[in-house]
Order: structure tokens, then sequence, then C-alpha cells
């Protein structure tokens, strides 16, 4: 039996943001002046990339008369109406990866405020990698509320990346496909996953890294659910997929290892059974969500058999 | 009545490539410099970023021995064995956008050949507008068979940018809200669009894009299908969603005019009726396609009713 209701779920990590994004704000200075100044406006406070939590919550503060509103990113006005910002990053240093404090945050704060981190973390990030223009080499400054940077040299304007990666499970008779990448922690296993490419739909991406990274041929690809991943700015497209064969051939480049699972095994895996075949990957991820959801199909499908 | 089974329907445009990638060519000296020296190897011929198209087919040339492996990007192998390359461009001034040339393709060439053409096209134009390292200003140099540029001063790696954009149509009452944006065709119309934002999942984008756009709240966000989208590499990723009420509130410097369009209106404008309430987007367009499934799901439900 599947034993949790799914929609009772907590969504994956870095979902379910609350934020207005006020759009028209961004690119009218006299109003984004305005709730900069505002008494009520406050700014999300970051270590480099990673969060700073305080009794149960991302750290605000307010925003002092001597910042420079060029130096900031307008996030969006929450809830209670007050303007949330972040100031852009100095010299970041070399670590630019996900933290133990950046992927241990979701377990401490609430959802929403996990997805304003992850929202200010990937602005952060872009503008620190992106202080030059990449059409001409001239340096760049940020414009629109810091969505977006302005090359005063060429006029090119540059936006924040977003990168589509599909991730995805293909599955055969019951079974789905699992993989671990190398450096994983021991035992865990995990959907295959991958960039989308320029001139691919999602549903060929899904088709070329199974294919690749498996040597498995998949068809019937079905959109599942997406997450945004701010390490450093993906977008998690999470498909299912029907397999032709069992047959794998590995990437040793991309995959260590690979098998197939069955129901019981990922049922006990989610639930964290140390007897489980796998370890699975950890709620916050949009993996564990969609591997909960198969196995809600599947359960669904062996009731109505 | 809805008349051609949407099986037959031929897919939009970009969409259904034939090639292999060969991704483990990409990172192989050894495989990719054979592949370049293939006697069968071909250069897709590009004017500018424009397609040239001779005797129903995109124009291909065979590669001669002066030319260099660094200038190319490796697309992949075509079902005939072939590797087919396209070279990178000097410079293309200052016509970066979609010409007649470039849309009209679809109607002259085989679909996997538009879908070649839009995969060249968009790695031609990243190149051309990326020469520069955006973390420290220095030129860049193509490596992976084109699939990346490096930075030798601060050996950052940049990859090719595909940027998520939802297009969708809110649906109420049986009506489908359609808006047109400044500068269109006399009396076209289309489904909304905007780009996925760091930080939201596709389902978030949708909302967010309708609201700002039309001042429509939606929910219940299903994805239908996606197209990539070569101008310059957009990922459009089409969507259905349920509109709370009918009332607009359009932002004008986005939409210039926006209604509600019935199934009848709609199946006169797929169908080209000059008395149709709007003039549809082409049929290249993944926007077309969505209305054409919407009107499927429609007579569906009637049916069904």
């Amino acid at each position: 039996m599947h034993e949790t209701p799914r929609a009772d779920r907590t969504p994956p990590g870095f979902v379910g943001g609350t934020l207005d994004r006020v759009d028209h704000v961004r690119t009218n200075p006299a109003l984004l002046a305005e709730a900069f100044a505002d008494s009520s406006a406050r700014r999300l406070v970051l270590d480099g990339l990673d969060p700073v939590e305080a009794d149960g919550h991302l750290l605000l503060e307010p925003i002092n008369r001597q910042a420079l509103l060029a130096d900031h990113v307008l996030l969006g006005v929450d809830p209670e109406q007050r303007p949330i910002f972040v100031r852009l990053a100095g010299d970041l240093g070399g670590n630019l990866g996900p933290t133990p404090r950046s992927r241990g945050i979701a377990g401490l704060i609430p959802a929403e405020e996990v997805a304003l981190y992850g929202t200010a973390r990937s602005l952060v990030h872009w503008h620190a990698r992106h202080r030059f223009c990449a059409v001409c080499g001239a340096a760049t400054q940020p414009v629109k509320a810091g969505w977006s940077r302005r090359c005063d040299a060429c006029a090119a304007e540059h936006f924040p990346r977003t990168d589509p990666v599909v991730i995805m499970l293909a599955q055969h008779h019951g079974r789905v496909l699992l993989g671990r990448q190398h450096g994983w922690p021991q035992g865990r296993y995990s959907a295959l996953a991958g960039f989308v490419e320029p001139g691919e739909t999602i549903e060929e991406a899904v088709a070329r890294e199974t294919f690749e990274e498996a040597g498995v041929r998949v068809r019937a690809v079905r959109y599942v659910m997406s997450q945004p991943w701010p390490f450093p700015s993906s977008l998690m497209i999470a498909c299912l997929a029907e397999a032709e064969d069992d047959a794998l051939r590995l990437d040793p480049t991309e995959i260590e290892a690979a098998f197939w699972c069955d129901a019981d095994g990922v049922r006990a895996a989610l639930a964290g059974d140390p007897d489980a075949p796998f370890l699975a990957p950890p709620p916050m991820a949009v993996a564990w969500h969609l591997l909960d959801h198969w196995l809600g199909e599947v359960v669904t499908a062996d009731a109505s058999a």
C-alpha cells in the first residue's frame, strides 16, 4: 500500500514562492525608488550564497539609508506588502556550488521562504558571474531592479539565465530505471537527468539523455512536474517515459551504476527503510516527488487491474 | 466538428530532428577530427543566420581540406551516417532577429530539416553573441565541438543558453484568452507568453504571466507540449490553465488587445476562414498546435457530455 495521500505532501524544495514579483515596478524608476525607501522594506541576508536562518525563518534586515539601490535586486513584495530586496555580492570567491547549509535549509524554514532563498541565490550568483558583456567584453551594469544587466559599450542587454533540465524515470514492466553519478553518497540512486539543448523539445531531450546515459530507448514521454533548482539556476522538468526494453549500456563518464527498481524497492527507499535497495534522494529534490508520483500511478493501476 | 484527426497533423516547426547528437564525439578529439575529415561529412550552408534552400532541402556542402575544425559546430550524425557541421559566423551585423526567410523555411523543406536549421541557428547565434567571458571579460574560444566556450584567462566554461518560455491558454466557460502584441500583423491574436524566471516552476510562471499581462488569475495549469524556437534560443512550453474569472485588466506595455474566443471562433481561425474572429498564428508556431489541442479537448468533452 502507498500510505500517505499524495496531496498532503509538501512540494519539492524552492517551489511555492509567495512574493508578487511586481514586474511593473522593475522598469519604473519612481516606483522602484519608493519601494527601496519604504520603511517596511527588508533585505534578505545571505552569507556569500548561503542562507542565514534565525528562529525558523530566513533573516531579513531593514535597509539602511546609506544603502545603494543599484546594488540590490528587488525580489518582489511579500504578502505583508513589504518590498523584499537582496544585495548583490562582491567577490564570492571560488566556492559557488551547493553547500550543506544551502541544501539543508529546506528542513529549517517554511516552504515559501525556501523558494525566496532559491530566487535570491540564482540572481546573486548570476550577477556575480555576469559582470562583463558576452558580446563585447566590456563591464555591464545591473538595470531593471537587478533583473537585467546592460552594456554601455555596445548596448546589449543580458537577462538572467534559467537552464531547463530534464529529469526522468524510464519505466519497464513495473520497474523504473535509477542511476548514480560519481561522487554521490554511498547507496544513493536517483532519476537520470541532463540539460535540454538548443533545438530539441522536452520529450526529445528525455529520449536523448536516457539513451546517452543508459543506452535505453524510450517513447511516450509524459511531463509530471517542474521545480526551480538554484545551483545555480536550473528549471528541473520531471517526466515519466516508457522504455522499449531493459538492457542497459551505461556511459561511464556520466553514470557510475544503474539498475531497474520495482515498486516495493522504491517504496522502501522513500520511506527511509535501511534495508531498501537504494538510498533515495532527499524530499527537497524533485526526483523524490517523481518517484512518489510513479508509485502513486502504480498503486492506482494495480487497484484498477 | 473537429475534422482532421490530430495525430495526422505535422508537428510545430523545429520539432522532430533526426540527427544523433553524438555527445561522446564532442569531447573526444580523435573521434571529432575523424568526423570532420570524413569524406561524407557535410556543412550546413547558412546566409548569415538564414537558411539556404535548394530543391526542397537545406543546402549542405562538402567540407574542403582548408576548413578549420575549430570554426565549426558538430550538429550530429544524420540517418545516412554523415557528420553534419555548421560554420561559426564572422560578424553577423545588427540584424539578428527572425527574417521572412527564416520564418518561411518550414513550408519549403521536410520537418526534420527545419529542426536541423533551428539547432544550427541557435548555436551560430549563441557563439556570435558570446565571444567574451561574462565572468572576466576576456575573449573565449569554442571547445567541445562548438557545444561550449572556454575562457583561457579565468578557466570559466560557458554553455549555450536555452531560455524556457511559457505559452498558455487560460480557459473559462468554453472560451480561451487570446492577446495580441504591438506590431503584430493586423488581426493576429495568439496565446499569451513570457519567459520563466529564476526561482519559479512552469506552473508558477504561467500564473504570473497571465496575471501580469491580462489581470487574469489561473489555477490547474496543465502541460501540453514543447517546442524549440530558435529566435534566438527559446524552449516554448505550452500549457492550458483554468481562469478564475473572465475580467481583463491588460498591461498596455505587453499586450495591445485581448479577448475571450469560443471554439467556433478558434476553429474558423485555424481553418484560415477569412470571417474568423482573429488571424491565427502560423502552424509552425506551437500556439497553433495549442489552440488545436484545446479544440480537440472541447470536442471530446462535448461528445462525452
